[in-house]
């Protein structure tokens, strides 16, 4: 049987329950080490799990970033840069990525503190994950102040990608399983997956 | 080993192949159905893989919609009636959401043609998907126009949730797992998951 939450409902929830289970109804979602560095050369790596799909033509790829709070150092070193890198995280890996969300010092690097190896292609100044099986490099190409709750949305240009050749498949299709990308469910919760199944392109007289 | 793409080996791609890629690159997502009726009462119901947490408190989730595609009539719907809803998608019913992509014409409903249910709730006339196991239902608090491709993300404030209580863990904390969340990669590639681990809140003092 189900129940219903109303807003008001919602609204008297414990904080740590309502942010879990908000955070729990976008439902699942990679999760991504973002690496950055600024000015002064001090790097930064944060997971996130708000990674959005902007567009293909030009690649555009975007990120929700929380107004001020733990990945703070993310959004300075990208607006004192332009570049940052998303970098697909290997399941196995998923303890070390998470170890990523504790609110280091400035002067500390998560690369060190968590067991990553910075990689640096030529185009940017932002470091990749060496461990990352699917890294991606990106110059900033727009920021979105959320008015609703003051969040920043980021969008990126994909400038580079480094990834084996066997993880893309007959049309440019990745195959995530392959590359043993890290699943995670609100705050959390880790996953990996499971294919069911590829489909074609719907057409209206299709049969299901 | 390792290839790399610049920006004009992506740009250089065939259509399809550039497509499939870059929406790959963002990783696995959940697949829900945004379910929507127009003010003469004609439904919508269309498959998004690009719901995204914008913020526990208020509640708020987003979506990014194309500019002017497929998916129109859920846009216009949200616009004249500021009401629409969110559904998990069982993962039995993968085939059945896929089809909702097929551009049906504007008179006939994705929910009959597909094989869903629609179901109302009391606050909002957009419909929910009845076979759903997690429904939330939203009102527009904010559009957003992305500059840098035209696509608009859409973020609306959740004003109910329907759910069986056996979805709701300790703290909040949502069991996709037993609500059998479908989870899609790209376009057309579909998962379910296998939990690997649940981890606490972490501190720069822990060890991975």
């Amino acid at each position: 049987m189900e129940i219903k939450f109303s807003l008001s409902d919602i609204e008297a929830f414990e904080k740590q329950d309502r942010t879990n289970l908000i955070n729990g109804l976008s439902g699942y979602k990679s999760a991504h080490l973002i690496g950055t560095k600024n000015v002064s050369g001090l790097n930064n790596l944060a997971i996130f799990s708000s990674v959005v799909h902007i567009g293909a033509n030009p690649p555009l790829i975007g990120f929700v970033h929380r107004p001020a709070t733990v990945e703070r150092h993310t959004y300075e070193n990208i607006k004192e840069t332009g570049h940052f890198t998303i970098n697909h995280v290997p399941i196995e890996l998923y303890q070390q990525a998470h170890q990523t969300s504790a609110r280091y010092p400035r002067n500390e690097s998560e690369f060190d503190a968590c067991g990553f190896t910075e990689f640096y292609g030529e185009v940017l100044s932002a470091p990749y994950v060496l461990e990352s099986p699917i890294k991606i490099g990106l110059t900033l190409e727009e920021e979105i102040l959320v008015k609703s709750n003051q969040t920043i949305i980021l969008i990126g240009k994909v400038q580079e990608i480094y990834l084996a050749p066997e993880f893309i498949l007959e049309s440019g299709v990745l195959n995530l399983s392959a590359a043993r990308t890290l699943i995670v469910q609100g705050l959390e919760t880790y996953y990996k997956s499971e294919k069911i199944g590829t489909l074609t392109y719907a057409k209206p007289n299709s049969t299901v």
